[in-house]
């Protein structure tokens, strides 16, 4: 079969490989049916997760039909239409006891397109099936299944929960890239008063309003002085880093109101600094987290019920095969606009 | 009357002072019975706080007898023997009302000792005194008592309470002076497994230990190691800071296993470096604060039933007057051993 | 001034009293713009609040115009508009300390038109004026705020928030009159999956759905079954008891689903039968409470910024002296069709 | 083998059955090295639990050896000493992945000794392996573990943890067999101010006393007013219900203050009347539960850690094959005095 192959810093393929068998009893195959592009799988090419060896298929997003399950997997079985969300979960952990899969202890966790081979291919084995699998609804189109792979429980766990959006509060969602709009999408769930959002590029910005921001600012438009006025001078409620960068981070650390919440979802390749000689007095609670995918299950409910919109983020669509051109897209999104890409089976 | 003033950067004095004289209706005064010096008075007299000007009668720590109150006062009267607390409360904005009373907007918060006269004097005025005084329950010593208007709910509330300290968890505390080992009794509240103390000092990590810490280390011990032993590698479920230096906060953030709590007591006057590129993925907490005092109430019922000890965390008494001799004591800990002191009316 | 008075059961006039004075420090005189009845008022001339005592005025939902304020009142002045709350607070005690108003034991709780005289007046002492009135924000209608006196909190705070609804969740509300229909309101600010309504009147379960209600049900169309197709058979994660009477408890406890919670906002005067040998075994929650009017200021923020509407609970309107009139369309909302009504000022 | 078999109600006999085997990939054999009778067993020979079909092998707390396990299981393996649990989980069903293990929908929950055959037995089959038992670590005695199968984490979950038990809380329990022995021992773990024990018989209140608790009383010795002197006439915060009958379930509702907890741990066969008329205004919270067992880990780390002492919990001691005789002397305690049975093999 074809996968998307990584050959080392800089270098891809979409080169042939031999198709994935069940290793394990708690095995599925699928055949991929739609896949998408992570930030993260950027940052591989980058060669910024040197735990990603040479050789590796890429990708931890995708929807699929199963075509074989190993003897222990009981939720699931051939011909289901799944989504392989990027999270496996031994299920057995003590971490997975507690719901955190993301931080699983028994050979699961991110592992789909960096410790195993990955599901930017034709087929793909997934691990731990039935813990790591969902049954789509009828109903739910592969794209906006797709986006529950990874950046829906993302922003809406590591953001919004961790966050602690109420009603009525004020957040402040920093990086309108796809996971920040997400963020913006999720929180809405919560009915906040306000929610601003910061980014450097009009057209995030643009998007941000559609996703339901009713404030926009670019970094240097001064938010705090706006998120002053929107809240007595206090600060938000409630702050969401969704960039990854150090200026990123503090710009969030200064917006906080006494008692809130910075819940950062941003992936971080550098250390920031934590001005504690203001923070200590503050109040303040900081999160970080990988996604645990607790959330996936609710999220597909809902998303069957027609009370959650993300078809919106994926604007470039091509088959399978023009996984190269894809890439291009997605990682030059100042030329191309491209928040997600959708890649399916013809 | 006599009170420890303020001068500047450097410069107290145990001067005459005209008498405290109620001035809201909501004002009590108290006859100072026994006072304590806090780690925060000698940053006061670094020149650290510039929000206190010189002539301010400093002390936030206090048990006294009431010998007057305002028209608007009801829960205590004159001769009621009273816990003065470091924390005043207006009662009636935002955060007091969410019962965050050190966020107080409505002119309490630490007030006293910093923007109006303190209570390390003979007399001392307390603004919003239904919400900032508490009576003291017969067989309560003022002693014990003293410690309940600062260290003992701080530690408790903004330590082990914002850490989430659960039974059978591993606790590390960083810091083992007066506020560590008030975190390291009231941790024990709640049955932690393990509590593991850091400290340079061989004479607090002794004392850390009789307050019911059963592992001790000095920071280049490999605390990360120790505490993988005891944790099956994970890290301590909660790590508590109470140093106040970026040195002490980094090695904090070191030891949280994923999932954790990393509750900083700490007073900083530098930022820290907060390695996100680590702790991005391992959905850590981190909080800080100011106590709220919301906790005094519980903490003086447990104290008057025995159930909790404090009175040996003061190792050094003396008359009002001898202030200055009780300052150089609580300064100089290296030379003295001193942790807390007591200062009581003959 | 005239009033509505309580002349003992089944007895009420609109009659002259003398004028309200301030007494504590901590009172207020409001004249009343615009006032509400509620069910409580009727129970109470129905003989079943045997605390209120003959010649007592009715009445603890009010908007009002501040016109004279006791020395210790801080946060409103004679000329301000504000809410007066069906509850006080004395702002001191240990229930208020945590935010329970409702269970205040320094003299507030639900004091208004109960132990002392109410808003249905042309003039009202607010008692702990600071903790029990707040201003209203321009542009924010009488009508609208007056919902905030009781209902909204109410159905907010003791329903959703006790309840804990999430997103996602199927909430089954028992009874929609005025606080049925809040709580679907207020419900809804949690994006919940679906919202059942259950009532016997065909007019309240329009209401329903105007307020939000995706399916509505008579008790003896099954509910059980109707919820079982929503959820797989489980039962609602979150049911809301808003009538009161054995009955309806006893259909809402057999609705929650293994985990789910209950919360019963209904005044109840009969005992319910609690069937132990069916919940022992199934993780159920059951709450009750009065409301501590905690969320008010959220509310509030809310109802100004245009994320609550609730103008559409009043169906009649009145001046202020038609009370009689108002009082009967109110106690027949079967021939009248009345969700609330409100009194104003001419 | 030999194994305790359920022919009906009043029927039980130490008869001879096949041999237990592997049946799903994921089963475990273990040959039972401790096991002990429940309250439950009682019920089920009493006719109470029509679910039990004559012909099933009862008991659902033991301690064992593994000696064969699944192609599927991974986490135990022949020769390991394991406690297995009353609570069996699939892993993979909604309830499991949120840690209600007890109430999961994939085939597991309470089965043992109820749905599939139990572990009064030589060897016993476990299902779900992986999930439903528990390494020992070493140190760990069987008398000790064997509790850690059933009345430990119920009484910690259902009654403390339900309870929310804090510290300086008064917290009641009544009824103090083996389950409410175990809610006190467990209760103190967060540091109660007071711990209140009702129960009629002499020696179980003597037995509470050991365990922990300060204040014991008959049902006939006025617990309210007890209770009222210790709490300023408020009532106790948590009081957890271990008894399961009307009248001990009423006496508890009385026994809440405001805004207190209700924790029901008690086996109920008949409704309870429920007193809405008092309680609707007082902000209780009542739950209920079957175990689910997320607990025994920690539980498992505090007693091989020497945190909790659980040993005096059994009087007696049999051989395994003296079944006949435990059962006679757990059934008849007023005369045996017993709590636990345990039973060994030789």
């Amino acid at each position: 079969m074809k996968a998307l192959v990584y050959g080392g810093p800089g270098q891809r393929s979409w080169a042939e490989v031999p198709d994935p068998a069940i290793v394990d009893p708690t095995d599925a195959i699928i055949r991929v049916d739609t896949v998408t592009i992570c930030g993260t799988d950027l940052h591989i090419l980058g060669g910024d997760v040197p735990t990603v060896a040479p050789g590796r298929v890429l990708g931890h997003e995708a929807v699929g039909t199963v075509t074989a399950v190993g003897p222990a997997v009981t939720t699931v079985a051939p011909g289901d239409r799944v989504l392989a969300s990027c999270i496996s979960a031994c299920g057995r952990c003590r971490y997975c006891r507690e719901g955190s899969y993301g931080q699983c202890r028994g050979g699961g966790g991110w592992i789909l397109g960096h410790l195993v081979n990955g599901v930017q291919a034709e087929y793909a084995r997934i691990p731990f099936a039935d813990l790591s699998t969902y049954l789509l609804p009828a109903g739910v189109s592969d794209e906006a299944a797709v986006l529950l792979a990874d950046i829906l429980p993302t922003s809406y766990e590591v953001g919004v929960l961790n966050g602690r959006v109420r009603p009525g509060d004020t957040v402040a969602v920093v990086g309108t890239g796809p996971i920040g709009l997400a963020a913006i999408r999720t929180a809405r769930l919560f009915s906040p008063g306000h929610i601003v959002a910061i980014d450097r590029a009009d057209s995030r910005l643009e998007a941000a309003k559609r996703a339901g921001a009713d404030l926009t600012l670019k970094p240097d438009q001064d938010p705090l002085a706006a998120i002053g006025r929107l809240t007595g001078g206090l600060g938000a409620d409630v702050v969401i880093e969704a960039v990854g960068t150090p200026a990123s981070f503090e710009l969030c650390a200064t917006l906080i109101r006494p008692g809130g919440h910075l819940a950062n979802i941003g992936v971080h390749g550098k250390p920031a600094t934590l001005h504690l000689e203001d923070l200590w007095i503050r109040n303040v609670t900081i999160t970080t987290g990988l996604v645990d995918t607790s959330s996936t299950p609710t999220l597909l409910r809902m998303l069957a019920g027609g009370q959650l919109e993300v078809g919106d983020l994926i604007t470039h669509r091509f088959p399978l095969d023009a996984m190269a051109e894809a890439y291009e897209t997605f990682a030059d999104p100042a030329r191309s606009g491209a928040l997600k890409v959708a890649l399916s089976r013809a």
